[in-house]
């Protein structure tokens, strides 16, 4: 079966942050496609990729990118599925910069920002779910049993302190 | 018909951002549903709101609040549905506390962040109509034509320098 | 007897931070009760928790989180103790955005804000205690001789320069 | 009867935020006084101020300023009473200066801190209640009663929109 | 003949900056293209206007974008003529967004970028100017001619503290 | 003779920044003394200090101090002498606190800061030698001196690179 | 007699700041200079007169400037007389990098900084009267009664509210 | 051949993020000249190498330095040659000081500012080839050889995810 969701990072250096979105879609059992494309270094693959996603059966694309974190926007432009945008953290500003030049789109063109980093990459692959269960209550089933696990770990974590 | 899409918002004076979010799902004809609902004024309320919503047909939630806004993490902590969160600009700090506080949620409870202010607004009226449009493919297309006429528009203008 | 201050934090990571609220507290001879309670990933039992606390006969409840930290603003929504808020240190943006989060909260409902971190948790606890000294004169009492003792460490430790 | 509640300030300028503090006051009818007093204008008046306090009754400082605001932290070093900051949004920096100076207290030494500007000041007010509610069953219901109202409110302004 | 500079922006709202960029080079007598692309609303003319730019003789362009402004590094992306970006004022965050995402480039994809607003503008053109003045000796005089002008008139400025 | 430079910080944690503006002093010949003095913790040995300072002899003072950093403009407050003040590097916010606190005075009391960190400090102590030196020409002319070994310093570290 | 105070700016539109540094010194009495001087625009200009201020019998040089605001710096690096930099409100950032550029001076030359806008030059003013007041008696007593002044105008002001 | 690019900063501490703009030019195969040049420490050393600049043949003068960041635009003050401002990552502020102070310049007076850090001086080298290529065929040839080998480095990545 062909993957849903798309996951695309600017440069292999994104990978420590953008495993998360890849381990939460692994945990719920659903399948995704993972690639290296830099709206700086390869612009013309990023369109390509871009406009070619919805005829390939791809429903939401996740774009990591950090500094001047033109993927995830340029990506949005240029398709209207959902994108969702995860800012890298980054050496001198440390995500500041990604994060207001992923979240501050002009109106017309969206991207669905979550938070800076790991925390923010492994949010993506689950709104990623979430918006699949919209349509898909087995997925959204499985999000809901997810939800209840870390509510229990919760719970027993409060023994440790 | 029940509508699919939920505005909410922490109080009337967000009303003048947030009605942007309703113009664009005007413009594309697809219903909503709009409520005033304040995480700190009306906590149960908001709980019982976010329970309901997907047992309403909801699919995807539009909140938006500012300053310490905790309105969209709090709906996306009880429900699964796709939470859009709008950064309300704040008088004192202009958005960046209402940015901060909505977008920088921790790992496993994402809300899918846009602008500040009233572009942000749009965008998120158009987001929900993109997650609509991965399984309704005459949403997509309408959001398609849109695309079409804001690129008309564009370079029409450009007469105008 | 019962405690009447309450320490809550959003996860076990939030320890290292929260433990000087706890150590304050034993220093000064209060009694407390702590407890992992999460916003995002236990709302329920927050809601539950906020409600029951003055019927249990607490005083002050001190809730420390990080990133967008909803705990102390969403607590204070569900009571009228006073509550007091200790923005825990983040990864990204060091606290700034936990800062923001708790403090900026819109007219109505106050949370008491502290420090960023460590120095943060620790007035936190003696700001309980002063809250609590209002109408206990042993306690603030025990307060000013710790701030007597603090002031002869000052004066000592300008020999060590 | 004297008042509990003391509301000083660095400057007449101050007042248009500062009033609102009275204004919740007035509303819950609780005595309080109010007073000009600077931390860089007349420090010596501060201290004494700040010294006499609990002897005069009064349980709860609230204390504006804004800038390099230095007159929340100076009091609190004078005293074990609770004192409340409440940073006044300055002309240049938007009352980030202000926010910055007054929280980010050193371990020993608490300021509550709220919000930025006139909200601030009204959860000033609220807070102080709230601190004597802790032992005075009556302000605690009145505080309730106002939560129930504002509650309704905005259940009702849902109206508007 | 035919303009050596090419000057775009992603909005006719942009104009009112970006027309300073204009002044300065006719003041300069130098020739310019003008135009309105958007790097969100019409990608794929401004990947065309940026291949064919160098092959139209242009030897310089200026962008001008706000907020998540993606323009100029994603020109700069499709040619290696001098790309110089203006960050324009954006209403929540004042073109700090603007700024970031222009000049946080990564390493590979140079954006030579200016100040916020209209100063930043005109320096744009005046940075044009001098580009063309490595090779044209008229236009390093004509440069060095403005600079005088400024020099004296600061000097007779100073009568009329 | 007595000491005409005072340099005051309020922690032996601050020794780490403030023993450079103190290395420069040694350096310039010029005599100090130095000691622990905290707004915070010892207030009224704060104001002590700054009101006896003048008649002890002190001409400039330097006051270095992190976080809500009160104690440069503090001591301004309680003396007509001129206060150097140094924002030590805090945990959280890496000064930016410490910085604001300083420098961002009402008008009416003064504080000269300098940069945050070491560097700051070694420029604490020159620009103490300064303000001794417009009276005193052997001190400007050691100053003068100094200058000109760090311009033979940097011609001779080009060769290095 | 000439003047012992210099005050200089980059700009005429720096003089509605700058003034108050004039009022504050007219008001004690001290003759000094205005003159705009750019550091940008007349660099040579600029170097000069650092270089003969003191042969001038200059002993303070107070420099105002917004944006990347160089002057202060430039002229402290041409002289070892104390300088006074004031950071001029600049539209987009506000002051914040006028502050920075002025504060942050690496160690060996240091600025005397103030807070940003017109309190900042009322207070480089008087930063300059305490600096002349460290060896002039007579300057520092006015000093003293100007604060007394202010001391009696905040009591009284108290009324008002 | 004399170098036509030149390279200089403010210390050798700056050397570690400015070798980045050698090896690019190294890897062009483009000669420059590098040197140890300070706004603050050797000023007339910098107005000297500024002015001579034009006439040693230099075309494109790269600089580099961190905080209050005064070597580019100082340098820019004293030719009309292009400036690229490379800002130093700073130890408290980690390099938003050094980008403010570069980037915000007055109108009149450009820089070309690039990222922060070391991709930043990566891309100085590039920028200035850039221009270079303006008038070289060979130069913008090969820098469009480096981009076609980034662009398939990219794209062999992907296979390491």
């Amino acid at each position: 079966m062909n993957p849903e969701i798309s996951i695309i990072m600017g440069s292999t250096s994104d990978w420590e942050t953008m495993s998360a979105a890849c381990d939460v879609l692994d945990e719920l059992d659903i399948a995704y496609e993972k690639k290296v494309v830099s709206a700086h270094r390869t612009p013309d693959l990023m369109f390509e990729y871009a406009e070619q996603a919805r005829g390939k059966g791809i429903k939401v694309i996740i774009a990591g990118a950090g500094g001047a974190a033109h993927l995830p926007g340029m990506v949005a432009a240029k398709t209207t599925l959902p994108v969702i945008g995860v800012p890298v953290q980054s050496k001198a500003l440390q995500g500041l910069d990604s994060l207001l030049s992923i979240v501050q789109m002009p109106g017309g063109v969206p991207v669905a920002t979550v938070a800076i980093g790991k925390a923010g990459a492994t949010n993506a692959g689950l709104l990623a779910a979430q918006i699949l269960g919209t349509y898909k209550p087995e997925v959204s089933q499985r999000l809901d049993e997810r939800r209840e696990q870390t509510r229990q770990a919760v719970i027993e974590s409060s023994e440790q302190l």
